[in-house]
C-alpha cells in the first residue's frame, strides 16, 4: 500500500486550508487546463482516481456523466466528499490506487489529477486503466512535472539575481528514477519520479495512444499573486497528458 | 532558409574534428541509443534528413535498405558524404529541411540525427513527413533535450559543490519558445527551443502515433572520460522519439 498521507490530520488541515484559498496551483493553473482537455461526458460511465473531496466527480456529473466512480485512498478526503459532494450518480471507493484492477467496472473516461506522481508501478497502472478503458474510451491526467519531482533534496530550487529576481530553475538526479520524500507541511511525504520518456512509454506500451501533452502555465493574474514572477522563465510544474484506446 | 553553420568553415573545420574523436556525444550515446531503435530495414526506402557527412546513409544500406535519399543544407557535410560514403543505393540532395514537402518520393522510413533543433517550424516538418511516409512507415529523430535547449545565455550551466563535484543543472525560460543564439565553435550558431510538450503534440496532430521515446544517458566509461560524472545525476542531453503512420 502506497503512504497515505492525506489521513495524517497534521497534513490535511494544512491540505484543506490550502484548497479552500483562492491561490493555490490546482486552481490557478492546473484545473483550468485540465477543464479544456473534458471530453463530452454526456451518458459517459466515468472513474475518478485518486478523487480526493469529490469536485471534480460532481463537475462531471453536472457535465451529464451517467455515473462517476470516485477512488480515493483517504478515508478524510472521502469523508469530506461524502459531505460535499453526495449525488445519487457518484459512488465513493475507499482504494489504494495500486489496486485499481479489483475494480469491475468498465470505463468510458479515466481521470486523475496530481495523484499518479504518488504510485510507485505507474506501467501497471496504465495496464490497469487499459483493461478498465471500453474501446475508444480516454485517459486524462495531470501530476508532478518531472523537473520537479527529480531532484533528491527538496530545497528551494530556485535562482535569484542579485535584484532578486526569478532567474533559473536547478534540477538534479533527473535519471535516478523512483521514491522521493520531501517537506509539504509534514515532512517525508513520498512521491515517485520517473522521466518523461518512462511516462510516454508506460502509457504507449499499455496499449493507450497519445492524443495531447500540456505543460500548463499560471495567467498574469496568477502570476502577479505569486510575487511577480514572469511567465516565459518559470519551470513548468505539472504534466498533463490525454491519452485514447482506439481498439 | 535556415542558418547554414556547416557551411561556415571555422565551424566546419572544429566539428569535423570532434566527430574525428572517439569523444563525441554523437558516437558515445546519441548513436548507439539511436541503433537499437532502428526498425528491419530490408528493401525499404529511407530518407535521412540532415545525412550530414552520409555515416547514417550508408548503414542504412548495410542494413539492407533498398534506397536512401539524404538531404542536408550544407555543401561542405554533403562533399564529404559524397567522398566517404558514396554508393549506387544513396542519392544526396542540397536541400534546406524547411523544404522537405518538395521532395517527390515516398518513404518506409524517416530517420533524422540533431538536426530537428534547427529548424523553425517542427509542426510543418511534421505533417510534410507525415506526407511523404508510406502507410506502416515509421519516424525516428534525435534532437537536443528541451531541457538544453531552454536557457536563453549559453553560459555553463552545470552547478559544482566545494569539492568540484557536480550538484545540479540550472535552466530557465522553458516555456519561452523559439530562436536562440549560442557559441558551438562560433558565435550565433542557431537552433530553436520547443517544449516536450511542443514536440509531442507536433508529432500527434500531424497523424503520427508515438511509439518510444527516450532520453539516452552515457555508459559508465563514456562518463569516465567526461571527467567522472554521475550518470544518475545528469541532465538529460538529448530526446529520440519513434513514431509511426498507421494509416
Amino acid at each position: 500500500m502506497h503512504q497515505n498521507v492525506y489521513d495524517n490530520n497534521e497534513f490535511f488541515y494544512e491540505y484543506k486550508k490550502l484548497r479552500e484559498t483562492d491561490d493555490n496551483y490546482n486552481d490557478l493553473f492546473e484545473q483550468p487546463a485540465m477543464k479544456t482537455l473534458l471530453p463530452d461526458l454526456t451518458g459517459k460511465s466515468v472513474l475518478d482516481l485518486g478523487c480526493g473531496f469529490g469536485n471534480n466527480c460532481m463537475d462531471f456529473v453536472s457535465h451529464g456523466a451517467g455515473s462517476v466512480i470516485g477512488v480515493d485512498i483517504s478515508e478524510n478526503m472521502l469523508a469530506l466528499a461524502q459531505m460535499k459532494n453526495s449525488n445519487s450518480k457518484i459512488r465513493y471507493i475507499h482504494m489504494d490506487m495500486a489496486d485499481t484492477s479489483r475494480l469491475e467496472y468498465k470505463f468510458d473516461f479515466v481521470y486523475s489529477s496530481l495523484a499518479f506522481h504518488y504510485v510507485e508501478d505507474f506501467e501497471k497502472l496504465m495496464q490497469d486503466i487499459y483493461k478498465l478503458l471500453n474501446s475508444g474510451g480516454e485517459l486524462l491526467f495531470s501530476q508532478e512535472h518531472p523537473i520537479v519531482t527529480c531532484s533528491l533534496n527538496d530545497s528551494n530550487h530556485y535562482n535569484y539575481d542579485d535584484c532578486g529576481r526569478y532567474e533559473s530553475y536547478s534540477m538534479s538526479h533527473y535519471a535516478k528514477t523512483g521514491l522521493r520524500r520531501g517537506r509539504w507541511f509534514v515532512d517525508n511525504v513520498e512521491n515517485y519520479h520517473r522521466t518523461f520518456s518512462d511516462i510516454i512509454n508506460g502509457i504507449v506500451q499499455a496499449g493507450l495512444h497519445i492524443v495531447n501533452v500540456t505543460e500548463p502555465l499560471p495567467s498574469e493574474a496568477a502570476l502577479q499573486k505569486r510575487g511577480g514572477l514572469i511567465k516565459e522563465f518559470i519551470k513548468p510544474s505539472f504534466l498533463i497528458v490525454k491519452a485514447k484506446k482506439y481498439e
